[in-house]
């Protein structure tokens, strides 16, 4: 049995000093690795994280370290064609956004000059290209564009795969949380959805739900909960006549 | 002798999630914690670090843990309003911009069909307002802002105090760093910069050079010999009798 696990979050470069992050420390990813490291049928971990995220120590990971997501897209394409995989961990929180340009009003505003605003956003003059930006602007605008789904990517190159999603939303109802994740579910083929509220996030406890294709919910209550629930219900879903 | 050293980065807000950081790791700064710790004469450490810098087992060290520009500002104001401190050794890498406000180019052009343009940046009706900004945009727009200088506000509180200013560039001249940092050192009333330029920071090598008013140059090596360069020049710099 080989896992591919996901973990941490990606940085997106504003400039060479500067980023975009997200609260994604990597600690569930490396909770669910050391998991599956105690199975024994577990052969392989590919391990994919974020650069500050921690590394299991199972003797069975292999760890790849990206930064953005187009690394991560790189290094999932390049996995996935060269090795099978019977699950898919997807942990890691992804950048939906990624920096197309950072510039000024004043430049946006030059732009519209000669073309429509819309435009004006796209092809605005970027500041400090190849370096870091200077400190001395009195406003910065950073155009930001979607980032590829690198959810649907696992779907299309691993098909066979079992995979888990993960949905965080920020404040809202346990309700709305779970259709969010069926609907997850069905979009992204997955067999399970982790989801969870930014609010339930501390340090101690992390409230989650596992949602899967029968619509059952499973509630956990801190991340070696998390860990070893998906781990756990993984297993039981790769046993031989169960069906995915 | 009370030392106030400030270490690892802040993270300035996009929304609950996402956040806008720099590279900085605050392992420097906890380098120059533990060579300060050995000095007998220390008494206290004052620290204030970002969230995901590593932390000073030194016995003598006080953490303040900040996540921003205005949680820094408030912590400086707190710590010098109540203590005194001998030196303040600045290597956090402080955000020069803040993010204003999160919207798209359509909110923009909105915005600015009842306003100039430039006001349509200040005006125009933010996304996700107290919670996670929605995937679905086709563009996203973050219009920063210039936060308050911190390293200055370490002058005016404690004009007494030994002040050592980190300047980061990337990319340019041995002679542009220098000359950045002279400025720098004048400006802020520091009587040190450590001047640094981002593509000499690799894992293992660190190269920075130790500018002083006296306009000597002391170039180090790695994090070790930067972090107990600063602490030599410090201590001399307050031994009695030793001129400002």
């Amino acid at each position: 049995m080989n896992i591919l696990i996901s973990a941490g979050g990606t940085r997106e470069r504003i400039d060479s000093v500067r980023g975009i992050t997200n609260i994604a420390t990597g600690r569930l990813g490396s909770l669910i690795a050391a998991c599956f490291d105690k199975v024994p049928e577990t052969k392989r971990i590919f391990y994919i994280c974020g650069t500050n995220a921690p590394r299991p120590e199972s003797a069975k990971a292999e760890i790849t370290v990206i930064e953005d997501t187009a690394d991560l897209e790189r290094a999932v394409r390049e996995l996935l064609q060269n090795h099978r995989v019977d699950a898919i961990i997807h942990s890691m929180a992804v950048s939906d956004y990624r920096v197309r340009t950072v510039t000024t009003p004043a430049r946006i505003a030059e732009a519209a000059r000669t073309s429509s605003l819309a435009d004006a956003f796209e092809n605005a003059p970027p500041l400090g290209q190849d370096g870091k930006i200077s400190s001395d602007e009195n406003r910065l605008v950073i155009v930001m564009e979607p980032t590829p789904k690198i959810i649907s990517l696992f779907h299309s190159l691993a098909p066979h795969a079992l995979l888990v999603g993960f949905k965080l939303l920020d404040n809202v109802s346990r309700e709305d949380l779970i259709n969010v994740a069926l609907k997850l579910l069905e979009k992204n083929h997955c067999a399970f959805v982790l989801a969870n509220d930014a609010r339930d996030i501390h340090n101690d406890s992390h409230i989650a739900y596992l949602v899967d294709r029968g619509r059952r919910v499973q509630r956990f209550e801190d991340k070696c909960g998390i860990a070893l629930g998906i781990t756990e219900n993984i297993i039981e879903k790769l046993k031989p006549g169960n069906a995915k």
